[in-house]
């Protein structure tokens, strides 16, 4: 099936595109009124999760609302510890915990990367049924935690303000978390592999706890094992290129090296100058960002100029995939989301103009 | 008085110093038993700030037991605008919270800058009492939050994850926000000043959620308030030059805007390579940092190793105080605190050394 829209995935791999694309981190969620209320036919997030049918249409929500240029397989990050057994679930208000967090140095050594054909097999046909619903409208995009991410909620056995569980392992049995690492990055491999052969167009690997490293602990901990995966990666698939992505929430500091580890793309927060992250990767990857969710509590003027700026500080050329800097806040207006959207799309048109003789 | 130690100082003006000056963000605090025994004589946190006496025995504590560099003023940064009249209260377990936050344009145009002599007298009887007790041992720091962290919690009524109530003003009514950043730097240096008269001999600016920004957003609403600040301290008292250190947390991307709004110095979390910082910052400005606190949850052999990773980062000469990149943990063992301080002055006294010819 020929893609209608690929402008998306040609700004991911730098090639020529009409305007700048445009999706949003958490896209599907709870800012849409009907995404709420396929959660409460679904139960939980869980079981939503879990139901390839109701992911599927709550995938599809957003792009019905908007003109996104993107579509992302709706999920989460921890289907995957969940899927090595430790026991996902969410207590009321209090966000992802998991019954048997990783502690003891035996249950480090009895961890094994899930096979994705069987234990995720629900995240694999909502992916083939996304790809069908949209119908080549725009691409899918698959995703999954980095590994060094994965790791802190399978320690921590849950969220964390601090990682002390995971640092105290980081600095006093390193051996014991580069373990947890290596199956984890299998794990991944094989599960982002497994939604590429799936229909997955683009693949994205979301690294929100590396920020909390060091220089030092983020290369050894957190990068080498994106690495290892986005070699790892298929290519290709139906005679395409599937770009992948890295993002590391609180990464800007390290955008060079990021750079430099075969993937396509980098994601951007807010903390950092688009213009300047450019200036320093240069054409080695596609940036993907950049906007403070918060803008988007504000006035139609504020987000139409906030947004113009990151544009502007992009600049002329192909690469840049336009985003918010995380994910949407469940308090946004979706009005407001389709200014920043609309806006994109008719202010970059002017970046991408080819020069006439 | 002749001060004993002037380490800290002269590190602070890249001066000729014999080793490394060492001190730790929130060393008088929880992982002291003695300081939880005077924390419960005085009822709580606040009571404990708000008692010149006590806080004089906090502030020394952790210079009795480690050889510590300098002291740090016990207090807290909402003091000031607790003294502005927002009602600072502590409800178990849940952090800082105000009885009254800023949100209503009303409130917000009548707010003004306490008199610190008036307001805040308790906190330079404390100041006072302190450099007696401390006689000429080590220097005392005096503090403050920036204005920008202090405008977070009078807007936001407590802590926050996103600063969402902060972040819809900054873009949607800027012009309040810098009405209150306005007032803030009025108090911020107002207080500062007056624990310089006080005895306080550098001043630190603590700004905690400035990280939290864009870059743009951080330079207008965060640095341009401290700049302001620094250029209206008192230079010098008693004499001698009284140092300032800036310290925004998650600031390392913009280490080289810090470094020219006239600051002495400025701190860094353990996010940034001490010695790229370094290398950005040249001789313009010291540098305070930056162990993960986390490492002290590690083994002896791996606290030595970190922190002689810090040193060996930083190098040869003069401009480096040692410190965590963060406050110490409430869970830290002392002795883990003592292991990191004595390598901090073994270790970098070859860092330190004259060549000669």
């Amino acid at each position: 099936m020929i893609l209608k829209n690929d402008t998306f995935l040609r700004a991911l791999l730098r090639e020529p595109v009409p305007y700048t694309p445009v999706w949003m981190m958490r896209q599907a969620g709870r800012y849409l009124p009907e995404y709420n209320q396929t959660r409460s036919r679904a139960g939980s997030f869980l079981s939503l999760c879990k139901n390839p049918d109701l992911a599927t249409e709550v995938t599809l929500q957003p792009l019905a609302r908007f003109p996104l240029d993107a579509a992302i397989l709706f999920s989460d990050i921890l289907t995957v510890p969940d899927a090595m057994g430790l026991g996902l679930y969410f207590a009321e208000g209090e966000g992802p915990k998991f019954e048997r967090p990783l502690r003891d140095e035996w249950e480090i050594k009895n961890l094994t990367a899930p096979d994705p054909s069987v234990h995720l097999g629900y995240v694999m046909d909502a992916v083939c049924q996304i790809r069908k619903a949209l119908a080549g409208s725009v691409p899918l995009i698959g995703f999954s935690g980095s590994p060094f991410t994965l790791a802190c909620y399978m320690i921590e056995g849950g969220s964390s303000s601090d990682f002390l569980h995971t640092k105290t392992m980081l600095y006093r049995r390193p051996d014991l978390l580069h373990h947890i690492l290596e199956i984890n990055a299998k794990a991944v491999s094989d599960y982002l592999n497994a939604q590429i052969e799936s229909g997955a167009q683009a693949v994205m690997i979301f690294d929100s706890w590396g920020g909390a490293l060091s220089e030092a602990a983020y290369s050894e901990f957190s990068l080498a094992y994106m690495e290892k995966i986005v070699s790892s990666l298929h290519k290709t698939r139906e005679g395409k290129r599937v770009p992948s992505i890295v993002f590391t929430k609180g990464g800007g500091l390290w955008i060079e090296k990021i750079a430099s580890i075969g993937c396509d793309a980098a994601g951007l927060d807010w903390t950092m100058d688009i213009g300047r992250a450019r200036s320093l990767v240069g054409d080695r990857i596609a940036l993907q960002g950049n906007l403070d969710p918060c803008v988007l509590f504000s006035t139609p003027d504020a987000i139409k100029a906030e947004t113009q700026k990151i544009l502007e500080s992009f600049g002329h050329g192909s690469g840049h995939v336009f985003n918010l800097g995380h994910g949407i806040s469940q308090y946004t207006d979706p009005e407001n989301a389709r200014i920043m959207i609309e806006t994109v799309h008719s202010s970059s048109r002017k970046y991408h103009e080819v020069a006439s003789q």
